[in-house]
C-alpha cells in the first residue's frame, strides 16, 4: 500500500456542527434566529438527491458548490426564508470552512510520514483547498469528482484518483466513515479503512455507526488506524 | 489576486544539479562514471520536443513520466550506454526527487499565508507529488498537464487552473522563471511574476537571465517576492 485516500465530509469535517455554528453566527448578526439543525441536516439531505440529477444525466456536470446553492435557495423557500442574494453567496461558502474532527490533524500528519495522502471526495477542487487551508490538512494532492466529473460512487472517481497516482487500485486505500463508499472501493480493488464517526449526523445518528463488512482496517479514528498500520 | 501558481522545472526546483548528483550516485553504484552533465542537458533538450509531438497530435496524451522515458532510451542509445529495464527503471524517477533552490521552502510558507499557492506544470499528478514530499512543498493544490490533457503554453492548462480555483485570470498571478511561461499567462489575463534563475541551466545559461517585459513582479526570489507582496 503506497497511498491512502480520504472521504472528507463527514470522514475528515465535522460539516454538521460546522454549518450550525455558523448559521447561528450568522443568525445573531442579522438579527434574528435561523433554524440552524434543520437547515444543515436538510441541506445535507439534498445532497445525494443532486448529484444524482448528474449521476444520471438528467443535468450537464454540475461541481458541488453549484449544486450546493441551488439546494440552498430551495430549502430557504420551503422554510419561508427571505434572503438577499448577497447573503445567500455567503451562506454558501460554510462548506469551506468547516472543522476536522479532532483527530485528523495529528492522524494525518503521522499518516503522511509513510504514505500518499489525498482526498477522494465529491467536493470541488476551490471547496477542497478552502477546507484544506481553514483545517490545516496536510494534503499531498486533492482527488475529487469534479476532476473526473463523475461523482462518487461512480468507478471513474475511485479508478481516477489511482491512474492519476499510477498505482494499482490495490496499492491505494480509502478510508471513510461511510460503508457504502467503502462497498464502491473495495469492488474496484481498492483496499479500504473504515472509522466511525457516530455524530456525524448528530446525536440521534442511525446508520454507519459500525463496520458492516470485514474491511482492511477499522479503527476508532484516525490517529488509531496510523498505529494499527504501524506508527 | 487570490492564488499564484508556479511552474517547477527550473524556477521551484534545481533539476540540473539534482539529475547530475544522482547520475553520480548512480554511476558509483554501477562501477563506472555516467556522464551526468551531458545526460542532465540532453534529456532536458528532448522535454520540448516531446511535448510538442502530444501538442500537434502526433501522439495521443502521453504523460510526462513516458515521455522521459522515451526520451532517456534514446539518449542512452546515443551515448552507446547499454543498461537493463530496471536500471532504466530507477533512472526514470531522477526527476521525481528534485531539490528545491534555497529560498523556495521559506518563500512559499509566507507567501501561502495571504495566497492559495500551487503549482501549474507539465510534470505529471503522481511526478509532482513525489517531487512535493521529497522538497516538502506546502501546495495547496497541484494543477498540471495531465489534468488537462494539454501541455503548457496551451492555454487549457492556464485557464483550467483558473476554472479550478473559480477565479478569473487577473486574480490568478504565474511565478516562473522563463519569460515564455509569462508571456502565455499574460496573453490569458492572468497576474506575472518572473524569478530569475540563472544557474537552471548551467554555468553558462544565456537566456531567461532577465525579465524581458514590464512583468507585474520581477524578485530576485521567492522570499523577495512575498516582501514584494507585504509580507
Amino acid at each position: 500500500m503506497k497511498a491512502i485516500v480520504f472521504d472528507v465530509f463527514g470522514t475528515v469535517v465535522d460539516w454538521r456542527s460546522s454549518l450550525i455554528h455558523q448559521f447561528a453566527e450568522l443568525g445573531k448578526e442579522l438579527g434574528y434566529e435561523l433554524p440552524g439543525e434543520a437547515l444543515a441536516d436538510q441541506w445535507r439531505q439534498l445532497y445525494a438527491p443532486s448529484m444524482d440529477r448528474v449521476r444520471k444525466g438528467e443535468i450537464p456536470w454540475t461541481n458541488l458548490d453549484d449544486l450546493h446553492r441551488e439546494s440552498l435557495v430551495q430549502l430557504l423557500d420551503q422554510h419561508g426564508i427571505v434572503l438577499n442574494e448577497a447573503t445567500i453567496d455567503r451562506i454558501n461558502p460554510f462548506w469551506h470552512q468547516l472543522t476536522p474532527w479532532p483527530d485528523v490533524q495529528r492522524g494525518l500528519k503521522r499518516l503522511k510520514e509513510d504514505y500518499i495522502i489525498g482526498t477522494l471526495t465529491n467536493g470541488n477542487v476551490s471547496l477542497m483547498v478552502d477546507v484544506a487551508r481553514h483545517a490545516e490538512l496536510p494534503w499531498d494532492m486533492i482527488f475529487c469528482a469534479e476532476l473526473f466529473e463523475h461523482y462518487k460512487p461512480d468507478a471513474e472517481v475511485y479508478l481516477g484518483a489511482c491512474r492519476l497516482l499510477r498505482l494499482p487500485p490495490e496499492e491505494v486505500m480509502l478510508c471513510a466513515a461511510h460503508n457504502a463508499d467503502l462497498r464502491a472501493a473495495r469492488a474496484l480493488g481498492m483496499k479500504t479503512a473504515f472509522i466511525p464517526r457516530p455524530t456525524e449526523y448528530g446525536p440521534q445518528q442511525q446508520k454507519d455507526l459500525a463496520a458492516e463488512e470485514a474491511w482492511d482496517f477499522v479503527a476508532e479514528d484516525f490517529i488509531a488506524l496510523s498505529e494499527q498500520l504501524g506508527k
